[in-house]
């Protein structure tokens, strides 16, 4: 999916002035820079676009691939193998004109104003050194969000996330770890339909397209091989806004009724106005409001839950608001201004899920933000060259003692000028809307494409589920990615998904 | 590879006569039986030969699939994909020609007097009922082993084993750790060098070909990707045993030694007459054996340790050992006959590591024996029919009055003998040595086949490669299987290794 998508970017961008050779083998000029980034949607689109040789980059995020989110939906039910949707930093990095360094770490503060960015490897492995401090002068923020739980008791400890490829092997595991529960022996009917009760909340794409993928598995491959589950296995998406067309809210009134007509072929149930209260490791307390504007609470049992709604604003976003009396007021995230610089900062961006800005927090945003912020930075490096060679042009025009040589040079002076002129002439960012896509199962697609300035809207069966197929592979930043996802498509058609819980 | 591998069967598998026809859709006559089944090599052997419309047929394992443990160690530097050495019991379950009951559980106890079984679901989700007992007649135990340690302090806390999935996903982690950790900004030399430095303990088949894999790893993409740790990447395997044949114990003394000069070739160190003593988070300390005889203790700082060696009991297999007097002299696992039935039982066989024969515990002799129960249940039922019918038969002859209808009758009769004769000669137990295989890296393996009763050895390069390939797919229980590790290999071919730590 492609739009109001909560899975993305993530992590850290930053860019610093001051030369630090000893971190790289070749020696750069003086005037190169320091420069860190992340590794969701803003941060890779920016370091692949980046003229890695104007500054000294240095990337840091506890995650060292790229993942392509859109396809995250299809990793726990097998359609997709997570390897497919990884990319990693590494095969990037190599790739870039001059060397990167990216250290895999979590960025734990960014210090203002000693402009020094604190790094702690916080995963298992810890070396001697596990803390450090990089200074920065040039500073990227592009660590996303993170789950919100919205202060609902139970959500953190019982609910799976769908945000990274570890959720997604949680999930798996809690789906086939349910079915096998429910077939264990002397269970109860009640209990095996609590079991087999999987529920999703959050009527957003994630949360729609893993609610479809998940009754493809059932339909299509656990029935088969677990017949017993046939009679009990449910799918149901809970969404709290009172308005019904709050499943896929960016779509046309067409394309939701077409997706909930869809849902209702597939037996998916769908209740909407319906607030989580309270989960537990067996309930779901919620809160319905009646189309006559009275509400009923009601317990839903289940097995398992996905939490598919929602972005909260990262501690160290947070923390970093708090030091820039600027940010006071904002609350989604860091202000940016139209050059997405960090309000109250200098030489501070922000991006993606990180940043507070009128566009939804989807990965075609964060993804058109970072190639803004590559031609903003390589023009910034373009117009430090060309005004330090304007500077040498007119320093020998002084000096120069005929006048032919000193109109040669006037003209040189004015084309450089107009280069100049024409680097420097870079206009705010402004987010084109490319359209939205989503998968809403039985080989079904909704997908809403703006082309020629027209809009276009569509919601059917095969061809639009051969553009949504198209449009996904062709996003992918790599040819190996593209390939992996078609077999691993192909491998689905011919062997169906595999029932084992790994 | 095929021999002396300590990865492989495990669980439970028991038969019993009592028909319990509530648990089965189709209502089978009163002399079915019911059966338990676990998902090592030894058990799914034998439940896809199996009858299974002789016996009610139920199967027991904690892991719902079967898994092609010659493979396991490609796993963990992601040459193999973890989905495709795994075979869902449900799929075998469906495939056989009459019902199958199977329960995702442990056996915790056989309680032997009582001929009951005892499971729970020790799993993250728990239903209502969680703990059950199930009624046998007929049982057959392949719990397989669980992992020694030896009693060597710090093994369990620190190393990583490779028997299942779970623990390749854990060293893959383990491994990729460590590389981002000894990349870690300001990480002190000697901190990167045991951070990068890889000791596999076990000169057993799987300690060799994972240490082999890994070596292929560095040398084909993480040297590529991250070119920083080329000159510090360091793999070491240790071996306890004072002989250095004993890397690959199985082969001819030419193939040991085409072995360890490959390693040689490849830069793995091999430290043979090694013994652990203790493990810390960042040390082992060995006591070496020199060649005068004289002992010295050794540190060796490490990064990541995988324990490949060692069987130990499995606490359900030595219970029930506890509980039959005949088994008291018993160390390494159940006594059986010739016949695989459990010395001091009558309906208990016992097959695999957790059985105690003068075979070597591998998957090869797991496979046979569960060949051969599978053709001993089904003879057993044919019996039991052939009798019944004889009975049926000598009736009507008595009450015969013609001398022709009589003579009729005595041919019948006799014919039915014979077949009873002939179901009934069963010989025992009798392991045929197919050959051993195991691959060394660099694109090489060695092999030892026994052909046409002649012992053909083979170590080189393309052509045993590619033996040794077509080996194991022809191994591989299924063809889904088949094409799948195909596809890995392909794909490892075009684009080489991930490195992404997930």
């Amino acid at each position: 999916m492609t739009n109001l998508n909560p899975i993305h970017p993530r992590r850290l961008l930053l860019f610093s002035v001051r030369p630090n050779p000893q971190d790289f083998e070749q020696d750069h000029s003086a005037n190169s820079q320091l420069g860190y980034i992340g590794s969701g949607w803003g941060s890779v689109s920016l370091l692949k676009k980046l003229d890695t040789s104007n500054y000294n980059v240095i990337v840091v995020s506890p995650r060292n691939f790229f993942l392509f989110t859109p396809l995250l939906p299809s990793c726990p039910t097998g359609t997709i193998e997570h390897r497919s949707i990884m990319e990693p930093l590494r095969y990037i990095i190599r790739h870039k004109q001059s060397a990167v360094k990216y250290y895999e770490a979590e960025a734990t503060k960014i210090d203002h104003a000693r402009r020094v960015l604190k790094l702690a490897d916080l995963s298992d492995v810890k070396g001697e050194v596990s803390e450090t401090e990089v200074p920065y002068d040039y500073l990227v923020v592009g660590v996303g969000a993170e789950n919100a739980t919205f202060g609902i008791p139970g959500v953190k400890e019982h609910a799976c996330f769908l945000k990274e490829i570890t959720d997604a092997q949680k999930i798996r595991t809690k789906v086939m770890d349910c079915i096998e529960t429910a077939m264990f022996k002397d269970q109860t009917e009640e209990e095996k339909e609590r079991l087999l009760h999987m529920v999703v909340v959050g009527g957003g794409p994630t949360g729609v397209e893993f609610a479809a993928e998940l009754q493809d598995f059932f339909e299509e491959d656990l029935k088969k091989w677990i017949p017993d589950i046939a009679n009990k296995f449910h799918v149901t998406l809970v969404e709290a806004l009172p308005n019904v067309s709050v499943v896929l809210p960016m779509f046309s009134k067409t394309l939701i009724e077409y997706t909930e007509s869809t849902f209702k072929d597939e037996k998916i149930s769908v209740r909407t106005k319906t607030m989580v209260k309270k989960v537990t490791d067996k309930n779901i307390e919620c809160e319905v409001t009646k189309p006559d504007g009275t509400k009923e609470k009601q317990i839903l049992p289940y097995g398992a839950l996905v939490w598919a709604t929602g972005n909260a604003v990262r501690p160290v976003v947070r923390d970093l608001m708090a030091q820039i009396p600027q940010q006071a007021s904002s609350r989604r995230g860091l202000a940016v201004n139209e050059y997405l610089v960090v309000d109250g900062t200098d030489g501070v961006w922000a991006l993606g899920d990180c940043s507070a800005t009128k566009y939804a927090p989807t990965a075609q945003v964060a993804s058109q933000q970072g190639a803004f912020l590559a031609r903003l930075l390589n023009s910034m490096a373009q117009t430090q060259e060309l005004e330090s060679e304007l500077k040498k042009l007119e320093d020998l025009q002084l000096q120069a003692a005929e006048t032919g040589d000193r109109e040669t040079l006037d003209k040189e002076i004015q084309k450089k000028e107009k280069s100049l002129r024409r680097v420097k002439q870079l206009s705010p960012f402004e987010y084109s809307h490319q359209g939205s896509l989503a998968y809403i199962g039985m080989d079904r697609a909704v997908a809403d494409i703006t082309w020629f300035n027209g809009n276009f809207a569509t919601g059917g069966g095969g061809l639009t589920y051969l553009f949504w197929r198209s449009a996904y592979i062709s996003m992918c930043f790599s040819t190996r990615n593209r390939i992996l996802v078609i077999m691993d498509w192909i491998k689905v058609k011919i062997f169906g998904r595999d029932v084992s819980r790994e």
